[in-house]
């Protein structure tokens, strides 16, 4: 049988590393969800709902490289929407794949079921232009060579793609032929002459940091740049978006640099450093300490994914990839100045003791394993957690740019299907839970053992630590018997504990690091107990806004 | 103090009956969020997300005829916007406030969190603006004629708006001012003359039906309508989307009309009338009994809310609500030719036989007591007690149109702020409910007491009906314990029941029709078990999609 649409676009989807679709089913996706299910080597992974399933494709492409989602016309795609814009800010390539109505009864103009009832019928790809990187209407005619663009945008951006397929079209045979379309090149003299530039400031400077950035995670470039830090002896600090792109156990590593709100000398080492290499950063609000990073322009080099600033000279036609090796290649081992990254402490408390933010960061660090994947979610809990010293091999996944609360617990599923193999980690506020709880179930159904922590402060403290009236409704949230979830969700023999006390939660933990079920522990802290971070933002909150 | 921006927003929306206000709360918005706790008369009511909130104001304005739900830039407002557009599908003004960063921050191209990181802050507006009737970014200078543009715009069109406040300007004191616009006028003469033409078209027939449409109820003319049935005595029949907005109780109602689908009598009463007065009817795929019905255009007079079509001709300048009242004084008593409306028959089953749909709808549909709130959810559940008759001055609620599924839940809960003194019922099925169950914790958080009947057939029965293979991996969805919920949700002191055959769904019926609490019923049945139009739209499914 000749190749469909939809299947040359999963078989070229699985060739990149994508093995498992997130999604929801809907009339007009049928042929799109039907050749899911039936293609060998790939799967249907079904969520709650179709922001779930973006928030999943976006967690897996932390893992993978590339992410799939699978929605319905109209409602189905919309509701993805903000965690497809959420893929692009975090530079994930999240493949969309949308079903929509017949090319005849789009023409016809009909009043169908999920349009707005105006005959309209390409508005929905239109909304999604500014959240992907590249976007197609799939036919017979052009998909080989759209497929083939979609990919190398996807990769080359590291952004989202939005792809929309008629439902006839869909099931059509493909008509014509195309050739992957090769990653772009390096300029070998380009590549030669900006390295032999960064070379020779290195080699001037008598102190250094490199920090390591996002990009370089996304591009799946931290073989590479742990090479080039192993040859170099160079040392490392890290910023908040960028947590466990390199380990942290490493002995070059200096710690968390989050410009004047913490560790303040972390911020003397790196902003005093001869040259600080921010390789693959991006200097947005909440990875440079709400902007209160200083860093000299005459000595930073900015290495970007396919551009370089030294001091104020910017080279281009030299990619990352390709500059990492010419550096590694060419840079020497130096005994370069340390210092030692700082560890959270010791856990505070103990007995009936209330559980505070001392008492609660350091015990969550503790716990923690050799290659875990921790998802953290946005505000106070990432912030608390954001400074303990992550384990050999263990990711620290946050959404730092776009900041989508409610994203964790969907991403941290994602991440599961993805690397089945490894122990899941999850720690959210009780606020961003209600957002997308639901999807705990889908951990139980598809066989997943998280281990899953849900702070409960009574409402969203990071909005009490920012606003004018912490006090105010607005604040507030329902409140929920959060450790009964598991059970009503379907999570069969999960461990499920509420704690109020550091004893408790000590039991807990430990009874946690030895289950071989999923675990589900809610935490219950006072309305405030905010970690230091969380303090410092709440101090300083008006340099953020204005 | 000088009235700010927000302020004289917030202060028309209640001039025009927008008592409370659906949202999330988040950092860019807290000016708009702070006005709307502290404005007199206006309430903020959290939801569990921004999905959920444009649901829950869409529910709102079915009842009020006018909602307003409030979120944060980029990720509130873009998870939020499936809402928006259900709510620009189905008919209902709903205002959607946005909170944005500062105008300087913006300027600036900052790399603030809740953007994509590419320095552009006028995207998501534009993203909004396919769903919405009209929308504008609010200032000191425009915000007196921008707001009574809005308003008039969302009043005429019954459709959204967006206003987007940047922090900096929600605060600022107001610069200028402006009169409310008036609604449009009809045309005395235009009015006379088409009245005329109506009149005598309907003079000249021997049997006639009327089909009141959802705009009828959108636009507040309920009354205005069944004064003309009350002095014409013109029969009148019910679409789907329409359902509800005569009471069926009436003794001029014929029944439901479904093309072809269903109730042939009905079919033949109406297609075989000499004039249909179809008034402000929307002729979509599930109105129409999948495209099924065949309106003999020369006999069909289609009265929109301002424009009218007799025959081949189309007249313009006369508003609905202008032309009932013109019509009702034209109009005559006649005796004309009825049918007897169909129940759906009485339940079968008892004891210990398995839940049926038989057994099922009817039960149902004789639970209902007049003036009840029946929000019932897009899929098979609906379609079941569609065809129920309502008791007097109970209201049938479904988005017929944009058919989002998960909507019922959130705007069951919407309609139950907008009218707390009335019964809210929601029936949903399984599959839609786990989109978004946690709005059932607000229900109880706002001291609402709803009855609650989820249908679990283990999966999507409406996608199993429609697709190709019934069985496929996509129409199963996690195994719940739904009962358990109301519980871990904090819904204390609710009646909760899980009821798999005839027997106990009686005695839970019976419970709830007394319970002075919350009601939260999990009806277990086959996967299969379909009411008769579900059977049908299985049958003839290849008509809707080609």
């Amino acid at each position: 049988m000749a190749t469909s649409v939809i299947q040359y676009v999963l078989r070229r989807l699985r060739d990149i590393g994508v093995t498992d679709v997130f999604g929801v089913p809907g009339d007009y996706a049928f042929p799109v969800n039907d050749a899911i299910c039936n293609e060998p080597g790939l799967r249907w992974i079904g969520c709650c709902n179709e922001l779930s399933a973006a928030y999943a494709a976006e967690g897996y492409a932390r893992i993978r490289g590339v992410g799939a989602l699978c929605t319905t016309y109209g409602v189905g795609e919309l509701s993805a929407i903000n965690g497809v814009a959420g893929a692009y800010a975090e530079h994930l390539p999240v493949f969309h794949l949308v079903g929509a109505p017949n090319v005849a009864i789009q023409e016809s103009r009909a009043l169908m079921h999920h349009t707005l009832g105006n005959g309209e019928y390409d508005l929905f790809r239109r909304m999604s232009e500014p959240v992907v990187c590249a976007h197609a209407v799939m036919t017979p005619q052009n998909v080989a060579y759209e497929t083939e663009r979609l990919i190398a945008e996807a990769l080359y951006h590291l952004r989202p793609v939005y792809m929309v397929f008629p439902a006839d079209l869909a099931s059509a045979p493909v008509a014509g032929e195309a050739r992957a379309i090769a990653s772009p090149q390096s300029d070998p003299d380009a590549l030669a002459h900006v390295s032999e530039v960064i070379v020779e400031a290195i080699d001037k400077a008598r102190s250094a940091c490199v920090l390591p950035g996002v990009l370089i995670a996304r591009a799946g470039l931290q073989p590479a740049l742990h090479e080039l830090i192993a040859v170099s002896g160079l040392p490392f600090a890290t910023m908040f978006m960028d947590k466990s792109v390199l380990d942290e156990t490493h002995p070059c590593y200096v710690g968390m640099y989050d410009g004047a709100l913490m560790q303040p000398e972390v911020r003397a080492f790196v902003e005093e450093a001869d040259q600080v290499l921010a390789i693959g950063t991006l200097m947005t609000d909440f990875n440079t300490g709400a902007f209160t990073s200083r860093l000299d322009p005459a000595r930073t080099i900015s290495i970007g994914k396919h551009r370089v600033r030294v001091g104020d000279k910017t080279f281009f036609n030299a990619e990352l990839g390709d500059l990492l090796k010419s550096l590694t290649s060419r840079l020497s081992r130096r005994d370069w100045p340390k210092i030692a990254p700082k560890r959270l402490g010791k856990a505070t408390g103990a007995g009936d003791d209330k559980i505070d933010a001392a008492a609660l960061y350091p015990r969550l660090a503790g716990f923690l394993r050799e290659n875990d994947i921790l998802f953290a979610e946005t505000g106070t809990t990432s912030m608390g957690l954001g400074f303990a010293q992550m384990p050999s091999g263990a990711n620290f996944y946050n959404q730092t740019l776009w900041g989508s609360i409610g994203w964790a617990t969907p991403a941290a599923f994602g991440a599961s299907i993805a690397a089945p193999e490894r122990r899941v980690v999850l720690l959210t506020g009780d606020g961003a839970h209600q957002f997308t709880v639901q999807e705990i179930s889908q951990f139980a159904r598809y066989g997943r053992k998280p281990i899953v922590f849900v702070v409960n402060n009574s409402g969203y403290l990071i909005e009490r630590l920012l606003c004018r009236e912490p006090g105010i409704a607005y604040n507030d949230i329902a409140p929920w018997r959060y450790s009964l979830l598991p059970q009503a969700f379907g999570c069969d023999g999960w461990f499920s504990a509420r704690v109020e006390t550091c004893a408790e939660f000590d039991q807990a933990l430990e009874a946690a690091s030895h289950a071989e079920t999923g675990v589900y522990i809610e935490i219950v802290t006072d309305a405030y107990a905010a970690s230091d971070l969380a303090t410092k933002m709440h101090q300083t909150f008006r340099k953020l806004y204005e």
